[in-house]
């Protein structure tokens, strides 16, 4: 009979259940995880409980005894599953029950697993928050201080992957770490939607018994609490936020992952991944391959997919709680797992990596400054159309000549336009082209150094 | 000859184009939108060289001058496109030119399509979201209103689609409202990042010509300007930000829709659609279906399917601008619209829907109030888990004897705890059951009355 | 010395390796589900390798018997895996190794991972369509002999879920089966083009050593063989083909949920879950919730996103295999199980639903006959559109006079058209309702026992 | 009134509609893509309605002619819509009957909008397959044929984008264009669910009037006719089906450009890009940019998210019509034309492209045989795993040096192993290191014809 095995619903159940079903319903296997929040939780309910008058302070003292023990036994791992826990709520109660008595089935007064789950993955969620913005920082922590570090280094920037203008080594760095301090700030925002309390919502209806959610919110130190009960046991947001600052994240790192894929091909070899962020091939003795990257780029799919799933599950579902909603906790234990490894490869990645200066200066190009030679006639006063038509003139010539750019002479350079003179010569200096681009956010190296400070300055309001 | 189509790349193709391919790299078919953004960002561009000394005054006059013609051809609907317009970039300063000759050619200075398209979208995105935060805010205050003129309807609170305890009509308005208010904060905080200006980042490199951002910031109006000239020309963040917010405000919205089409239906009956919002059967006569309120459900699909292609674009592109960035605006256009539809009808649906209290009363049953039952047992001193069983063989004693469950005698009661006494008749007034839940963010009156000025509140702090 | 350990790459890295990178590369975590696959694809290709004159018939022995006993623990739990086992397939070898000695290491010759995993990802894929085949042609047979068993139930037919015509309760059941059987069919479909042999490709270029592979495949038994090497090691369409069938056909089953959710409210009462498929509330004791139905339609959006994850890392992909392939597995891996799990419940909540027959019935209201009433005109030679409009007027007029269509009288009908008589009271007859929609795939009784036939028929042919 | 604007529900409503509503509903503007097909399928089935009786034979005939008139001024342009045309299908009816009065009215007898919208959009995706099957055709055999022709072209097959082994051009060409033959298969695997009539399912229930469906069938010569009139109407499983199915044929076309792309950077120039499909710089003038192939690139992402888009609506839907369905057409018009262009600008650039077959050649490097080197031991017979060990001493030992793999001297490999001898010369041919590769699907020659030939037939039996 369904009273005798302990189910939460106890008295009314006749049928008996398929195991499939017993297992497809159980959220045991993962909801696990949440085993710290939930005697926190449970902790500050109990306390609740006692302001409230719904328990004496002896018996909230045996309750939270008793959950301090359940917690000691979940540390140590010597907690034992029952086959009839199904989730980590229930598995928490029943011990709690076989440890300290009748009192413990005073514990649940006028809660809900509705409000009791979501307030568990909030403080999960929270404090995950707080792990990998710990990790964001150092790995953007890493890319600013290498880039510091490399300043002078000059390589092709590129774009639709053809050499386009040189730029320092250090801007393509930090165009990277620029990119991660939205993701940065975006988390910041929503660690603020997570940390908002729900406890006291029961199941639908809110909390009958006069719980003093105020107190709640400061016992388990949330910064605010949710405005109305049906929305706080069934909004997941907070979930679909995180998987979507996530993909956002993920969508970063591919990008960078794949620049640096390509900076690793023998073709560009413009950096060298460490060894402890490569692997071989089972085939072919020479090959090393930047499996780090791959997986960090690969990653991206598997995280955007926890949102798109989340998200259709959500999709037209009726109000309030509805099962379905159980779909919340695998999606955001698995992207957590998924985020802490890549960042710290990432981070990995970056303090190890070689570069080959040599290499990366002998990819620049004098056709990478044909844009230059259109300023250097702007500057002479010609419109910027004609400019560009113009240098658009000379890399034809040179290239149909079999040429470089730079060695077309004065006398055909005239024949293009009557404004190029002795000091175009200047034109074709790398150094001389990158110090050009001075505005702020430019290649420039006061433009790069003015990145550095903003970047640390960023980093230091958001750790405060 | 491709330097007579007058191609911004000029001098140097000899090639011709293939027209199914011409066709498929345009982008003026939608990049129209942009037509009066990319004025105003050309405008300001214009006023920038001329403080850098890359214009006269009186040449800036003239193009401003210039400039406004071409926004009044736009706005009068007289601006003709010519065939060789791929883009509104380009369309402007080709009828740039026309209009006031050779100095149009200067007003591209130092820029790239880079940087001008992401500005302009920019622009355009921040005047969308100041759109769609007004459209949102009137959604939301409708309800909120609603919800205090209707405040003492009760009906029945579901979980599961089951019938779980009474609530106020309006604690339901609440629930969908509260949610909104979240997507209402959410979009304030895309806006932020939309705010930031990116010209003056050229293609890749920078400026190089002195251009002071600050001033053009100052001049569009933005917060502040992106810090890397690499990620500013080629991040979509805001996009990607817009389209998930987007995609999670319909998911809440799918959700109310859902709600609503199910209390509309024939075996609830609790609401009954405006003929405004409803339409008939081309088939079936005595038909009135709710159409409103399911095409606000579809296009949670549509929405969500839009910010998925986009990330899915963006996954693993290689840094800085590659043409695979122009798929954002068809996706950031269609959005827009359907959002501003959407909000739009959902305000019209919420502020012509009829409700049928005599139904929502009628489908309060006893049975809804067992969980009051197990309270008044706690009250008495049981444990909320003894309570809990206790009130659970109460309904399976009342099913099994066919009646309902406030029609058990006190004899019958006391046969399952002797803690029963005659006051248990209380509990099975509505009323007085939806006022027990007065902790906050409960369906208690007061606390309803509180969700309406928290509600209020942030609003008024949102619209300051 | 990275020898040492005895990874596959052998003689060359003299790095260290992160921790955390050797666990984000591991795949053997998860890949051990490819034991027995792995195991029967190395003993096939060791044959292959004798056919070729590179093992002798000895060694070939040697190596089938290494291979049945690394089988055998794995089968009987006592397979220990080492800290340098990364994948299912390096475990394998290393323990044939030390089982065989020197001879493991000719078993490889040729063979590279590229191959090896996704032969042993086909052998597990196919193995794993025949079993959800045969549980999806489980669930259609459990509906169909559902639909036999009760065709003679009436109940509303719902569309814009407003009621719409009377239909058979079968005819319901009918057009849940019949999707599934298009499910059924598309699986036929992508087992066909799993069913491909890719072994003998080598890493990229194919295979140098004369071996095979129609010989392979027929070892195997596969259907064919890969076409080209480069192709055969890095698609992953029938992953993606596989996840895809999987979210149409949740999709499909999402809907049914969703229907018999609806119809297990108790503003519907068509039906009732089992107590096995039904689960209670922690804190309401009257409640009884589909949580089965609920978790079918939520996992729609788990497989979904699975198959919107491997797409977005497939996509823009360099060609050949890259490490980002390694997401394939754990994809597939959940999808199998949770199409498993979800069609063995189904199975269960369809072949256990008890219906309630009488409110069906007392669903049915004459306005749903006002489409026969108009097809009554019709019949008469009235126009369909005017006898459409004048059905709508009957309607109306009913509405206005509060009382049934059925309950107009004749003189009041004939205000509206003198096409009406004393016969339209046949109109009034549920059953003769439904017997009208004779035509194929209609409610009628012969069509419904002729899609049962349909259906079966199928069945039949797919299973041959 | 309502009645007076003709909508086709005609006589009920009293309420007034919004503007923003009625333009949210209406579908005129996108299903006008349909006015072909939707005459298609009205003729058919006035046949079907005449031979049923329910039309005589002028009637029919007036019909018929009508409805070639309403087509002609949909082919001539003069078609004009009203304000009230709210769908493709009340536009064409409604004209019909100001061209032949009073019998128009007869057409949609026993016919729905939910019928025939669906059938509608069958026609039309049924021509399209057969149109995407052409171009898709179109490009495969542009492929095959480039592949024949420049069989004896070698260059580096890259894993992990590392050089891995020297592999054919063409092998690499027909990497991409099996893959394609795939998609062509599933495209006709659709095409046959898609070629399945619905018309007689009325809006649910079936047809009541004796239309027989065998004979609408032939009429428009569809391969079968839909079971069921419920799930008929409503299932979108072939949109579904058909947007999955571009999504999986633009991650190959997305892999297909990533990879040209790449051979098109300064860095790999293996090829070169026809001017057709390239397009410059607007402000760097040395630029040529691979437009054409990062489009097709991007395109993956949009058609993708239609498809996302589509899932996710369906998700959870009640069963039979719903308004949500009104989605499926934008998605399906989009993608087709996406498609189009796409496969079009595909075979445009692969038969424009040039290959630079001296760089290819230079590209090629000694440690590219590394394996074949493990492979000449091997053939010595030594193990596998040992010979792969050996071969990679061997590229340290040079990597050590500083010299190329092929010139480590004899004395100093058989200090790796005294296996090697005077004829591990031979390893260092290119050519002969492809022509080992001859097992099938490998890159020898005759395996590369084998391909050719395998791919040829299978176009053919695909046309057949």
């Amino acid at each position: 009979m369904a009273s005798e095995s302990g189910k939460l619903w106890g008295g009314r159940f006749v049928g008996a259940v398929d195991p499939i079903m017993e297992k497809f319903n159980a959220s045991i296997a993962y909801d696990q995880h949440l085993w710290e929040v939930d005697v926190q939780g449970s902790k500050a309910y109990s306390r609740g409980l006692e302001k409230a008058g719904l328990l004496t302070k002896a018996e909230m003292d045996q309750i939270l005894h008793g959950l301090d023990k359940v917690a000691e036994e979940w540390a140590q791992g010597t907690f034992k599953l029952n086959c009839n826990d199904e989730d980590i709520h229930t598995a928490n109660e029943r011990r709690l029950k076989e440890l300290i008595g009748e009192t413990a089935g005073k514990l649940h007064t006028g809660r809900s697993r509705n409000d009791q789950v979501v307030t568990d993955l909030r403080l999960w969620l929270r404090q995950t928050c707080s792990t990998l913005s710990g990790l964001l920082w150092e790995l953007i922590r890493t890319m600013v201080d290498r880039a510091e570090a490399e300043r002078d280094v000059l390589f092709p920037g590129y774009t639709h992957l053809q050499r386009a203008q040189p730029i320092r080594w250090s801007h393509w760095i930090l165009s990277h770490a620029v990119a991660l301090t939205r993701d940065s700030e975006r988390l910041l925002e929503v660690r603020k939607r997570i940390n908002v309390l729900p406890l006291g919502s029961g199941a639908i209806a809110g909390n009958p018994l006069g719980v003093d959610r105020e107190l709640l919110r400061a016992e388990l130190n949330f910064g605010a609490i949710t405005l109305n009960s049906m929305d706080a046991t069934s909004e997941r947001d907070f979930v679909a936020e995180f998987l979507f600052w996530a993909s956002l994240c993920m969508t970063h790192l591919s990008r960078m992952a794949e620049d640096l894929i390509l900076y690793c091909t023998k073709e560009f070899s413009f950096v060298q991944l460490s060894d402890a962020y490569s692997t071989g091939s089972s085939l072919m003795p020479q090959k090393k391959n930047p499996d780090s990257l791959e997986l960090i780029r690969s990653k991206a799919g598997r995280v955007f997919g926890r949102c798109a799933g989340l998200l259709m599950t959500l999709k037209g579902l009726p109000s309030t709680y509805n099962k379905d909603l159980q779909e919340d906790k695998e999606a955001v234990f698995e992207v957590s797992d998924t985020m802490s490894a890549v960042l710290q490869v990432a981070t990995g990645v970056i303090s190890t990596l070689q570069i080959h200066q040599e290499n990366m200066g002998q990819a620049l190009s004098p056709d990478m400054l044909a844009t230059d030679l259109a300023y250097y006639l702007v500057r002479k006063g010609m419109p910027f159309r004609q400019a560009h038509e113009a240098s658009g003139k000379a890399v034809f010539m040179a290239e149909t000549k079999g040429v470089a750019l730079n060695q077309l002479s004065l006398q055909e350079l005239q024949t293009i336009s009557p404004l190029f003179s002795g000091d175009v010569s200047c034109v074709w200096d790398y150094g001389h082209s990158v110090e050009q681009y001075g505005a702020l956010g430019g290649t420039a190296r006061s433009s790069v150094d003015w990145q550095i400070r903003q970047v640390r300055a960023l980093l230091q309001a958001q750790q405060a």
